[in-house]
C-alpha cells in the first residue's frame, strides 16, 4: 500500500505487528521516561519535537518519544517521515525541521502505527482530533456530534497502559469530557484489566499552538493551562509541562478541575470568534456610513481596556475558531443538561461563517453580473503566511462566485493544491500575468501581498478593472494610484473608499 | 422659585436677562478667549474645570469659561453652585473640588442660564445629553428616538454665535449627526443671520470621562479622538484640546470625519457591552458545569490577545453602555438608510439589561419563596465607588424581588437616596445590623465591601441564612467561614461553590 504526503513524497508500507513491538521494546531500553503521543497532526508533531528535545539540568535528554498514528493511506506517511527525521506538518517554521533532525540524530524519537507503544508509556499525550460538524453553514445551532470515534481511539490507550501512567488530554473537547466521559471509561477498563486505577492519572492541558514561523516556539515559549482529575495528576502534569516549556518566562496556570481547563480553551477561542463577528457587524455599518474602520480601530486600541478590539477582514477559517463554541454548546445542553444555549456565541460563528458573502456582495455592487467574468482570488489559505486551507473562508467566496457563473482563478504563494476544492492554485504572480482578469480579490494578508505597488499589482493582473481589498492589504497610496489608472478599488471596512 | 441639589443645598432664583447679559459682557472683557460650555452635567462639569484651569507656556490662564444650563428647578442649582466655586456633580474626586475653588479664586469661570453667552464665545462646547429610550427592557430592537429637543438646544447656539466660532460637539450621538443633522442646521441659520458660514467650524470629539476618584484626570490625562467637518475645524479642535489635555503622554487621534469620531465613541462602548454579554452567557454555563469562571478568566488574560476578556458580574448600568449601540443602530437604519441592523450588539444590550434576573433566579434556587423574606441589597449604584444610580442593575433586581413579595432593604456607602426608586438607602452597616435579614446580595464592588470578613458580614447582617455574591466580592476563605457558620453562600460565576 502507498501513502502520499502533502510534501510530495510517498511511502510503501506493510504492517508487521510483532516486529514493531520488538523494535519499540528495544527503543525504550534505557533509563529515560517514555512519552507516547497519540496523533501526529498539527499539535502532536510540534509536541513530539518539543518533548524529544527536552533536557534536564545536566543537559541529558529526558524522554523517549514515540508518536503514534494510523497505518492507512491518509496517515502512514506521517510515521514514515518522522522515522526519517522529518516533520509531518507543512510549516514555514525552520526550527521545527531542525528539531526533527536533532531528535533523529539523538535517536530518542520514533513513530509507529502500533498501539503496543502505550504499554511502554510513562506518559501518554492525546493529540487526536474531536470533530463537530455543522449541518449547514450559517446555522451553528444544528450540528452532528458523537464521541464514538474519539472514544474508540482512546480506548486503545486505556486497554494498554500500565499502573502509574499519566494520560494527558490535549484535544479541544466539550468541557466535562475528561471528568464525565473519559474518566469512567478509564476506570471501567482499568478495573477489568486489574489495574490499580488510583494510579492512573488523567489530566487536561491545552496548547496554544499557532501555525506560521513561530509554530514550535508557540509550544515551548508560551503560557499553558492545565488541570488533573486528582492532585497526583495535577502534579505529574505540572512536572511534565515544566520539563519542555519555558515556565520561567511563561508560568503555568493550574485550574481547579479538568472541566475548567477544557472550558478555558473553548472560551478563549469563542472570545476571539465573538469579537471578530462583532467587528463584522460594525464593519458593514462603517461601509454604509463612509467610515474607514481601520482608522477607528486604531483610535480605540490606544485604550488598554480596548486593545483587543478586532479589525475588519475577509473571514474566519481554520480548525478552532470555526467550531469551538459548538463543542461548548453541546456540553452545556448534553453533559450538563441545561436548557440554555450559548446563543450569541453561536450567532457569532454564523456571522463569521457567512462573512465572505459580504465580499461577494461588495464585488457585485460594482460588477453586478459575474457570469463569465474572470475573478482572481489572491490567497486561499485561512491565515496569512500559513499553507493551511482547512475551513478557509475563500471556500464560500469561491462557491458563491462559481454559482454565479464566474471563472475562478486562484493564487497563493504557499498553496499549490487546494485539497478542499480539489483544484490547483498558482503560486507565482508571473503565472497570473498570463491570464485574463476582470476582477480580483486580495483575501489573505500574506507577506507577499502587503506593500505591493500599483505597478506590481497591474503587471500581475493585466486588464483588471475592479479590485476588492478584503483584508486591509492595499495601502491608501496604492489604491489612489490604481484609481488614477482606471481601476475601481473597493475595500472591506474602507467605507471612505466608496 | 427653588432648585434643590443632590448635595442637599437649595437655591432661590429669578431670571433677569438684561442684568445677566451685562454681567457676562463684563466677565469676558479681557484678552483671554472665551469658551462656553452648554450643559453642566457629568461631562460639562469636568470640562469646565479642566478648561478654566488651562494655562499657556508662560503660566497665564488661557480662557474665560462660561457654563450654561437651564433656569429650572431641576438644573438651576448647577449654575448657582458653580458661581459659588463648587462643582455641580457629586464625586469622590477631591481634585475636582480643588479645581473649582481655584477657578473661582482666579475669576475666570462662571455659569449662567443666559444663551446670550454664546454671542461671546470663541469656542462653544456641546455637553448636553441626547437620549434614546427602549420601549421595554429586554428588547433593544425597539426604541423611541428623536433629535427634537437636542436640536432645539443647539439651535440656541446657532442663533447666537458669531463668525469664526468653533462649535465642538462632545455629546454621544448617532454617527453622522454632526455632518447630516447639525451642519445643515448651522448653515441654514447662519445664512439667514448673514454669517460667513465658512468661518463657523463644527467638530466632534468624545471624552472618555470615568466617574470615581480619577474623574477630572480622566479628562486631562487620557487619550482623545476628534474630527471636524473641514480642515479649519480640525485644526481649531486640535489646538483647543491640546491646551488642556496632557497630549505629550496621551497623544490625540484625528479621524478623517466627524462621522468616524462619532462612530468610534459608540463602537468602543458597544465593544465593552458586547464582551460583558458574552461573558454572562459563559458565566451561566460555568455555573452549570461547576467551574470557577474567575480562575478561568485569569488563566486566559495572560494572553496579550485576550487581556480584555471581561469578568462575570451582577449587571451593567450607567448612561453609556446601556444605550450607545441603540444610537448606532438608529443611525445605521435612519441616517444611512440600511436595511441591516446591529443584531448581536443589540442582543448584547438585552443580555446585559436582563442580567440581574439571573441573580434573582440564583437566589430562588436556594430560597424558592421570597414572599415576606427580608432581602438586603448591598450596593445600589451602577459602579463601584461611585454614587451614580442611573440605570443601575440593582433596579431590575429590586423590581423582581418586590414583585415576588420580598421586603427589600438597601445599603450603599455612597447613596443615601435612590432617586430612580424614590426610596432611602442605609449608608452605614451599623444601621443594617438593626434590621432582620433572611438573604443578602453583594451587588457592587464598593471598596467598603471588598475584603469583609465573615465576622463583619454576620454582624452587619444578623440572622442571614443565604448570601449571594453577585460580583466576586467575598473571598474564598470568607465564603468557607460563612458556610461553617451555617450560612449558604452562592456566587455569580462561582460554579465551584455549587
Amino acid at each position: 500500500m502507498i501513502s502520499r504526503s502533502p510534501f510530495g513524497d510517498s511511502f510503501e508500507y506493510s504492517v508487521n505487528a510483532t516486529q514493531e513491538q520488538e523494535r519499540l521494546t528495544q527503543f525504550v531500553k534505557n533509563s529515560r521516561k517514555t512519552v507516547v503521543i497519540q496523533g501526529l497532526g498539527f499539535v502532536g508533531t510540534a509536541m513530539a519535537a518539543a518533548v524529544a528535545n527536552a533536557k534536564d539540568a545536566s543537559g541529558n535528554l529526558i524522554y523517549n518519544v514515540i508518536g503514534v498514528d494510523l497505518p492507512d493511506e491518509a496517515n502512514y506517511w506521517k510515521i514514515a517521515r518522522v522515522n526519517k527525521g522529518l516533520a509531518s506538518v507543512v510549516s514555514t517554521d525552520t526550527s521545527l525541521d531542525a528539531a526533527y533532525t536533532t531528535a533523529h540524530t539523538n535517536g530518542n524519537l520514533t513513530a509507529t502505527f502500533s498501539p503496543f507503544a502505550y504499554t511502554l508509556a510513562d506518559i501518554v499525550v492525546i493529540d487526536i482530533h474531536l470533530d463537530i460538524k455543522k449541518k449547514q453553514l450559517g446555522n451553528a445551532r444544528e450540528y452532528d456530534f458523537t464521541f464514538e470515534r474519539y472514544k474508540e481511539a482512546i480506548k486503545t490507550v486505556a486497554e494498554r497502559i500500565t499502573n502509574d501512567t499519566l494520560v494527558l488530554i490535549e484535544t479541544t473537547v466539550p468541557p466535562g469530557t475528561t471528568e464525565k466521559v473519559l474518566k469512567p471509561m478509564f476506570e471501567l477498563i482499568g478495573r477489568q484489566r486489574g489495574l490499580n486505577t488510583s494510579t492512573v492519572h488523567l489530566a487536561h492541558s491545552y496548547e496554544r499552538v499557532m501555525p506560521g514561523k513561530e509554530y514550535l516556539s508557540s509550544i515551548t515559549n508560551f503560557y499553558r493551562v492545565y488541570s488533573g482529575t486528582d492532585d497526583a495528576a495535577k502534579q505529574a502534569t505540572r512536572e511534565f509541562l515544566s520539563s519542555f516549556i519555558n515556565t520561567k518566562d511563561f508560568p503555568l496556570t493550574e485550574l481547579h478541575s479538568t472541566t475548567a481547563s477544557e472550558m478555558s480553551k473553548v472560551l478563549e477561542n469563542s472570545f476571539r470568534a465573538m469579537n471578530i463577528a462583532f467587528m463584522q457587524e460594525w464593519t458593514e455599518f462603517a461601509e454604509a456610513a463612509g467610515v474607514n474602520m481601520f482608522d477607528v480601530i486604531q483610535a480605540i486600541r490606544v485604550r488598554p481596556t480596548h486593545r483587543n478590539i478586532m479589525a475588519p477582514g475577509f473571514g474566519v477559517g481554520g480548525y478552532c475558531l470555526t467550531k469551538d463554541s459548538l463543542l461548548a454548546d453541546w456540553s452545556y445542553s448534553t453533559l450538563f443538561e441545561s436548557d440554555k444555549r450559548l446563543g450569541i456565541s453561536l450567532s457569532a460563528i454564523d456571522i463569521n461563517d457567512m462573512m465572505p458573502k459580504h465580499s461577494v456582495e461588495m464585488l457585485k455592487s460594482a460588477m453586478p453580473d459575474l457570469k463569465g467574468k474572470h475573478i482572481t482570488v489572491l490567497g486561499v489559505s485561512y491565515l496569512n503566511d500559513v499553507a493551511d486551507t482547512r475551513y478557509s473562508p475563500a471556500e464560500l467566496f469561491y462557491d458563491l462566485c462559481t454559482k454565479e457563473g464566474a471563472v475562478m482563478q486562484l493564487h497563493d504563494p504557499l498553496v499549490s493544491y487546494w485539497v478542499e476544492k480539489a483544484t490547483s492554485v498558482h503560486t507565482s504572480l508571473d503565472e497570473l500575468a498570463r491570464l485574463k482578469h476582470d476582477a480580483a480579490i486580495f483575501a489573505v494578508r500574506h507577506s507577499n501581498y502587503l506593500g505591493m505597488t500599483a505597478d506590481q499589482i497591474l503587471s500581475a493582473l493585466p486588464g483588471v478593472s475592479l479590485i476588492l481589498d478584503a483584508f486591509n492589504i492595499i495601502s491608501e497610496a496604492t489604491a489612489q494610484s490604481l484609481r488614477e489608472r482606471g481601476v475601481k478599488v473597493l475595500g472591506v471596512g474602507k467605507g471612505h473608499w466608496n
